[in-house]
């Protein structure tokens, strides 16, 4: 089956923000095996929507378009599509009370206008919105299923998995079984040397690798009758990438990120953990504390970004500091040292360096990052070079300590193992 | 004139990348005063570019194609291109020199397929590829101009910046002058509902509003003969929204960011600040840190997520988390009053909540934030409910306490003058 995407958007079209839904979109209708041979996009425009609408109806199977359901009269995604099928809109109950119950939660009152969310072509079918006032909608005309979806995507993304998901996979007659195998601490081109054979041999199942971070992602799908099926032809490839990674494979989930399976191995070890940041500056523990159960072992953190702060929260020496400089293994150490005895915490991981765009020297340029990390009264601590911008370089350290935190723990547990 | 997109490339299509060209191109022509309607997305096959590119000649003055010009046989935007408009592909010596050139700089053998890319349509301008090898090809045809660029961005954006905005502000006889308002702390309906009779009346300068969390940015832009007339008609609109946003109005300036303008009051006023964040632990630091002179005005951040935390880093007592529990206006007075004099910061914020997605209750949901302020001694305190999921929630959270902040500091120096 073709899909086809459509979003709907003057921001878009003046390149006030970069269309990460149509990516999103693409990606998920790809893992269901849908085709995907075009995508658009057109502003809030009733004559240019119905002929972009009328194009993709044409040639695709699946039309989903996003944007334009909001309240104002600028948007009016809905209204052109039910007046392209020539259906009227009318006035659904359910969702005007859960519009009205939804700002009544929000203590804030409703608009007249809000009530035109409410309006529902006649013979579609309404998808629940848990993040907001806009429904989303589906319509099956012919052979043509046209999906009308909200374009904010904390809206977008729950609607999509939880309710088109399932819609889309009972439309296809194949099924797509797909399974993750996460990387970490292996180079992007490294990862991919690694499995260059098996890229090359692939059939069904197909492999996809997917770099991100300090991470490489593997994707390993194949196509079958059933899922049963399906599933079993992914798992000799599988297999055979565990054996070539090893512990580097952090999880084989697809929705278990590296900050979750940081704190799950933290979790099963007992273990608490407490940070100290200076260039990152608080980056580390939002990201750790991103995982909803990490209130079980986070501890404290420690927000060092001056010298002085680095001396009075933790007690860094005011000699190291100035014999070795804030940007130091010593004074990694030290911060780790520090922030583990004031917090009581298991397992403590600094990170100081320089971010730029200032502030680097010949000796210390710009990008240079010590990390340090704490376990059970062991100290480690490693020199990273990190390129690009200071977002580029915070957001490297933050996926790097956590990737080294892994391995510290890893390490300390294979010890205790082999005691 | 009206401008159309065309990004090339199945990379896109199956959402393996997020189509940041047309962004950052519909951005760039949108500051040229050029109008796009249209952006869209196709494979690298023949007959599908074919239709896409007919049916934007046929509607656009301009339309330009990115990707699908690299030596392999896959890529097929230039001969597409040339084939649609009846013309034959010749062997470019210019070109051929410089491909030759750039294998020798970077030390590489050439391929025999890397003269496909010296090949250029009949007729057509050459637009040299100072990163890559690739030219870019400009063909006009009747009243339509057809401009190929490569796809990779860095080669891209510096083809794009250096010869292709010159060649389009030659064609365009007009100039255009754009000027940024943004505001932060008045929502988006509220913000538009101020602006609706400006919006509705608007020619030349238009008024387009585009929000993000807890801001909406107004974009005043005006046509004219020259730079100086254009920001003449600019002028009275932006005085206007000056007058009915007052405070509100944190820059006029395009780069300028909430946390940096932030940071400027701080450092304009010779205050410092610490943080003590809860839910949003560390985010609200990291983000202030983002400015690279933070460092003049930020002491320390405290992530006090537990409650043993709060209690031992900054002194919040046993008691009141007893009695109000953690998230509480009595916690984040105690929060900030306890970071301020630990540090001895003129300025304290402190964010408590419950982000969910577990945690809340009838009395105290998910999305309840307290944020404090304490500026010089005095401390205020506010209640948030917030809405999304728990990335969200601690989004808002964020940005609403720079606004918190920016608006306490603004009404003590106000105080101050008043004195």
């Amino acid at each position: 089956m073709v899909v086809e995407l459509i979003s709907v958007g003057t921001e878009i079209l003046l390149g006030n923000i970069v269309n990460t839904n149509a990516a999103y979109l693409a990606d998920q209708c790809a893992r269901l095996g849908l085709s995907c041979f075009y995508q658009s996009v057109v502003g809030d425009n009733e004559e240019r929507l119905t002929q972009v609408l009328d194009m993709a109806a044409g040639r695709s199977d699946i039309v989903i378009l996003s944007g334009g359901l909001g309240p104002t009269k600028d948007d009016l995604t809905k209204e052109t599509a039910a007046k392209y099928f020539g259906k009227k809109c009318f006035m659904d109950e359910s969702v005007k009370a859960e519009i009205t119950e939804y700002f009544q939660k929000m203590g804030r009152e409703i608009t007249e206008n809000n009530w035109k969310q409410a309006l529902v072509p006649e013979g579609a079918i309404v998808v629940h919105n848990e993040n907001g006032t806009a429904p989303g909608i589906i319509m099956e005309e012919g052979k043509c299923c046209v999906i009308l979806l909200p374009g904010p995507p904390n809206e977008l993304i729950p609607m999509f998995e939880k309710e088109i998901v399932p819609y889309l996979q009972k439309k296809s007659p194949e099924i797509i079984y797909s399974q993750m195998v996460k990387v970490c601490g292996i180079g992007e081109s490294k990862a991919e040397t690694m499995v260059a054979d098996l890229m090359e041999k692939q059939g069904n199942p197909t492999l996809a690798p997917y770099a991100k971070t300090g991470e490489v992602h593997f994707r390993v799908t194949a196509k079958a009758e059933n899922k049963k099926e399906a599933r079993k032809l992914t798992q000799p490839m599988v297999k055979e990438l565990k054996r070539r990674f090893g512990n580097s494979i952090y999880t084989t989930e697809e929705e278990v990120t590296l900050e979750q399976s940081v704190v799950e191995l933290l979790l099963a070890n007992k273990l608490t953990v407490s940070t100290v940041e200076s260039c990152t500056a608080g980056l580390l523990a939002a990201r750790l504390v991103n995982v909803a159960g990490a209130s079980e072992v986070f501890k404290s953190g420690y927000i060092t970004y001056s010298n002085k702060a680095k001396r009075r929260m933790i007690g860094v020496k005011k000699s190291t500091l100035e014999k070795y400089g804030a940007v130091s293994e010593q004074v990694a150490v030290q911060m780790v040292k520090g922030a583990a005895m004031l917090s009581k915490a298991d397992v403590a991981v600094g990170i100081t360096g320089i971010a730029g765009p200032d502030g680097g020297s010949e000796e210390k340029p710009v990008g240079l990052v010590y990390i340090a990390c704490f376990v059970n009264g062991t100290v480690t601590v490693k020199e990273y070079h990190f390129s690009g911008n200071r977002e580029k370089i915070r957001q490297s350290s933050v996926s790097n300590a956590l990737i080294f935190m892994r391995e510290c723990i890893l390490e300390d547990y294979s010890k205790k193992m082999f005691k």
